[in-house]
């Protein structure tokens, strides 16, 4: 591929990208489209009256950049969570450690590869873009050393700059627990697997084993239910609801809670008397299921019950930490405790199983940038095919466009795999969702594409763990320029598409113009799940390009500046943060990038390999291992905090709230915070469902039933 | 090899043995050699007078043979604890097992292998081994079946013995647990890490932030002192110890520790003054290390304290359940908790490195096998290799006595790595060390000998992960003659050698004939960590060559009869059981264990794909991942267990010790549980060394300074 090539590419593409950003800005200002462009501010505050038309909502206007950049980060955190911002400082993160990279390689690496052989240079737009690669410095030049260098600068500064966020992140996981109100689930705790008993019902072994067991921190509890209709129990409930502080609380994420109650008719509130219990139950068919929610006094009674083994066989009563009350996937609650495991290793086999016969598409589209086979494949194309701009077209955009339609098809399978796997929260779900598209995107996207660009075969990889580093060395360079041209497509127009929403856009058009509808007012939360694994990629692809093929860096600093605007403006307009990991994200993040620079350094040490400089190998192995350490000594120091509540900080969360006498008032906010929600066939009525999308708690989220992207909307009914 | 010769061999072993196991049934009965083969009864009881000589003395019995097989596991229990019930438990489940196996091999699989080809077969002593194993089968022979059904046979039956095997251990446990006499680490934590205060002593802020966070359920602390020179600092024992009551203990474990005190002017109390704290540790320049030893009023409040995390920076408060106090690594508890992980990846590596330098020894030892090139490379050995005999012993006998040779520096090693990596405990450093001797024993006696002897280069193995079962399939059958020979001398002599105790023998009679000096009572605790991972590599060699190689089985039973004897007169006599892990080291063994069938299942698919029978080869298939479910079960079933202890077992301790009013006096008597042993130049006195003996409280494990193998006695001076 020509450097020409590459430019026309990007030329393609930033109109494109220009020209999808001006529709978006005029878009957004088209009252018809605020359920679209506005559907968190929609659903936070009721929407304005329609202004009268002007000529300005015609013209496009960087309104929207001004405010995407000039917003703070605690604006960010109270307007999208603490995810939300944890996601945006992997973005910025990224444009830190690339922009260093950037200035190190074009103004040190980029030079050093460009006159690497002695040889005469053309006019640079029409040099092949293999001469800007370390492909064109000679064997055994002491100019590599260089390229170790830069490769040093990039992991020092990229270590370093790991550490600090790692540790900003922790420290605002640590405040988000301690700041934020007071949390229903910091004082439950999930039992799953209580044992069965003929002659007892669950809720009365649970009352039973906790009182014996936790006399002076048990509360109450709450009984998940089994079958499709469901109920609500809360143990001494009954009582307190008729308590007139009931309705008196201060406390913003309490009061939510308490006030969005489902509908009367929906669900009941039953008394601890087990046999008006069994009657009410019988008479509903519903079930009690082995699982139950039990609230504590104080929240470090709850962490103790939730970290502590409970039984002598490890398989009853299993206990962890609630989810947040918006966060639950009620769903798979019920799932017996003993199917987990098998349950894991199933979605995990069938993930790998996904994974790897996903290749054959890919392999195909990889086909396409060879052009030469293609005409041999189709001998009718070689006309059209001789055309320049068409075999530009060909070779620069369409592989990555077909490669990004098929990649479509991977979160909600993977969404589904996690929801199969189990999780208890949604959060949780996607976190898991997150992991296996990012694997499934690292193999897919980089290893397959380099080993059949490399004409490897993709299963020989296993078979030669040995020779991995130099074949990597050979096929990583080869395959820059394809990276190249994925950045500028998928990367770039992604941005576009995800600003625009075309999907949402269309959806919003289809049900307002042919269906004559109001369209619904359904907000999405992030989608996590799709975007991390999206960043990180690209990360790797700089990372690992970065020494080898310098000239990726320009633009794919140019994808994160746009993706710092776009990300931004759709965290303050678009979507909702319905439930809240505090940060989980994080780890998976930082794990991704140490993976990154590893496999740069491997690569490295392939490349100086083949270049015939051992020393510089032998240089290289040093920061290997020092990025290793420095990994696991992040795991050390950080990791925990994201996996547990540290004891003291809860103890002193506990002790201000009972100095403030706001102790009593949780308890009895407790009993309401988790609702069971119910799915009758009435409930589906369009009053229902905007309660569901108000306060999040609607069973299934939307994402699972989108046909593709995350960043599309789907009307549920 | 013929079987002749394996014959011949065998012969010389059974001989040996003979002899040996005669030498010492008339050994233990000169009374000079008490402490050698009494170490036990010698440190329980007083030794008894000497009986006059008698010729009986002189004539060999079967006695210590019928004493063995009839003590009952209760009496067992008693004697060695549980550690040595649960490896006993080991060889009982390989007799088990491979008496099934070696039915079932023996009549179905060997007369398959041995009629498998249409050849003329001649006088059976004079066959090739090769003849027995199922390298004699033709291509393609529906014969094979015969070996799937008896490899289905072995992995079904060899889970279900495991199944019952975990259980009942786990009920063994738990019933340790709650069974035994009240155990001081059952109240305590030890605490690591304790943030550094210029104002503030580490005991103060021990002090401080236990009465702030565990107020109702703290009870004391004691530090732990961080130079050579240490002291035992008991926070409000000094009033304590005026108290009447402290002489009186009525429960056993607790009794010895009170009694056998290290002499007063080791050791001083301290009050909890600050003032005079410091300046009693100036004049004696002792420091008060970072780590404490606190005490609670419950089992439960101290399980909670060590399961939940403490601060928010995970690197500071780190609790850990306290080992017993027999268990303390002393030495190890002031390694800088910050330390800790550098130290175990360095020891990681350091034995990676080390059993990888190990190859060159076993290959040269390997090459002794190979007649030819030993005569190529020694041609003056023509004439003496020309021989029957000679050649017979060389090639059936010298390889494996030099590999055991090369393997008694092996424990000693990773003992030492162990007690690098920083365990807080005695038992926590032998689990450590089994493994590492596990791992080492299994990579470079079956891996190194399978590839070397088929002619593959050690390295080459980690490049082609793909044919590994390929490779493996053609390589183990034809080492199989070489690890029949191996458990022949290896194993078989290896359990006489460990009856006789060759080497603390020579050392009682070098103390006794040529220093004149009455030898020292020093007794060893059991060498788990060099005989576990030897049982159960004898386990693996079973299992990979059962339906390759039946006539393994006949040999292993042999050796597993002799080591069920040896091993159980070995508790009962030599072995004392200073401290006890409660049976963690089963899960190894599980493990282990499923390792091996997995690795015999990748084998025989290897060798059915060999010898053309796909669907052979496809039928294991799911036996492997039925075999590898049903480890994970295990592991989710009863693994935790081994790691935690449960809330619930633990409460009910508690109640019934207060029930029954013992709890005040086990919190007395839990101040006195833990003392640090002092090292000056004096302690190393005789009365002093006894008193170590008994008690067990020694800083440094015999096992440190012995040249070889554990079962050695070494004076410690």
């Amino acid at each position: 591929m020509k450097l020409y090539a590459l430019l026309t590419s990007a030329g393609i593409n930033i109109a494109f990208c220009a020209i999808l950003l001006s529709l978006y800005s005029i878009l957004r200002k088209q009252p018809s489209n605020v359920s679209v462009y506005f559907g968190r501010k929609l659903a936070q505050y009721s929407p304005k009256p329609r202004d009268p038309f002007c000529f300005e909502r015609l013209f496009p206007s960087p309104g929207w950049i001004v405010k995407a950049w000039e917003t703070s980060e605690e604006e960010m955190l109270s307007v999208g969570g603490m995810d939300a911002v944890v996601f945006l400082r992997i973005v910025v993160f990224s444009i830190r450690i690339f922009a260093i990279a950037a200035i190190i390689c074009i103004f040190l690496v980029l030079p050093v590869n460009y006159h690497g052989q002695a040889m005469h240079h053309g006019h640079i737009p029409s040099e092949s873009l293999d001469v800007f690669t370390i492909g064109n410095v000679k064997e055994g030049s002491k100019w590599l050393w260089v390229h170790c260098f830069a490769l040093y600068v990039i992991s020092c500064s990229a270590c370093v700059l790991l550490y600090f966020e790692y540790k900003s992140i922790t420290n605002m996981r640590l405040a988000h627990i301690t700041g934020s109100p007071p949390n229903p689930s910091h004082f439950a705790v999930l039992v799953r697997s209580i044992p069965w008993s003929p002659e007892q019902s669950y809720s009365d072994l649970v009352k039973q084993f906790f009182i014996n067991y936790y006399a002076s921190s048990y509360l109450s509890h709450q009984m998940v239910f089994d079958s499709c209709t469901v109920h609500k129990l809360v143990t001494d409930a009954y009582k307190m609801l008729q308590t007139p502080s009931m309705k008196q609380s201060s406390t913003p994420s309490l009061i939510r809670c308490s006030i969005c109650g489902v509908s009367p008719n929906s669900f009941k509130m039953l008394s601890n008397d087990p046999v008006k219990d069994k009657v009410d139950l019988d008479s509903t068919t519903s079930e009690e299921g082995a699982s139950a929610f039990v609230f504590f006094k104080t929240r470090y009674a709850a962490v103790v019950a939730s970290q502590v083994l409970q039984s002598s066989n490890p398989m009853l009563w299993v206990t962890d930490l609630a989810p947040e009350p918006h966060d639950v996937y009620w769903s798979n609650l019920c799932i017996p405790y003993k199917q987990l495991w098998i349950r894991r290793i199933t979605t995990l086999l069938a993930a790998i199983v996904f994974m790897f016969l996903f290749l054959l598409p890919v392999t195909f589209v990889q086909g396409l940038t060879q052009l030469e086979q293609l005409q041999q494949s189709f001998p009718f194309l070689r006309g059209i095919l001789k055309k320049t701009v068409v075999s530009q077209v060909v070779t620069g955009y369409l592989p990555s466009v077909i490669l990004i339609l098929f990649l479509y098809t991977v979160p909600p399978t993977m969404m589904l795999f996690s929801a199969v796997e189990g999780s208890i929260s949604r959060s949780g779900r996607k976190k898991s969702a997150c992991c296996k598209v990012l694997y499934f995107t690292i193999w897919n996207v980089f290893f397959v594409n380099v080993f059949s660009g490399s004409l490897i075969s993709q299963w020989s990889v296993f078979s030669s763990v040995k020779d991995l580093p130099t074949e990597l060395a050979r096929a990583v360079p080869t395959q820059a320029s394809f990276f190249m041209t994925y950045v500028l497509t998928s990367g770039w127009a992604s941005m576009s598409f995800e600003v625009v929403q075309v999907f949402a856009l269309l959806c919003n058009y289809f049900t307002r113009f042919i269906l004559k509808k109001d369209p619904s007012n359904e907000t999405l939360s992030f989608p996590y799940h799709t975007e991390i694994p999206k960043v990180l990629l690209f990360g790797l692809l700089g990372f690992t390009c970065s020494i080898l093929a310098p000239l990726i860096l320009p633009i794919l600093l140019v994808y994160f500046f746009l993706a710092y605007l776009v990300y931004r403006n759709q965290i303050i307009n678009v979507y909702i943060s319905k439930y809240e990991s505090g940060g989980k994200f994080w780890p998976i993040v930082h794990n991704t990038t140490i993976f990154s620079l590893v496999l740069t350094q491997i690569i490295a040490i392939g490349v100086f390999g083949l270049k015939r400089s051992p020393v510089a190998s032998g240089f290289t192995i040093p920061l290997l291992i020092g990025t290793l350490l420095f990994n696991e000594f992040c795991r050390q120091r950080f990791r925990p905090i994201f996996e547990n509540h540290a004891a003291t900080v809860l103890i002193e969360m506990d002790r201000q709230d009972e100095r403030n006498g706001r102790m009593e008032q949780i308890h009895h906010q407790l009993h309401l915070a988790y609702h069971q929600p119910m799915h009758t066939s009435q409930d589906s009525s369009k009053g229902e469902r905007s309660n569901h999308s108000e306060d999040g708690d609607s069973i299934q989220d939307p994402e699972d039933l989108k046909p593709g992207k995350a960043s599309t909307l789907v009307n549920k009914s």
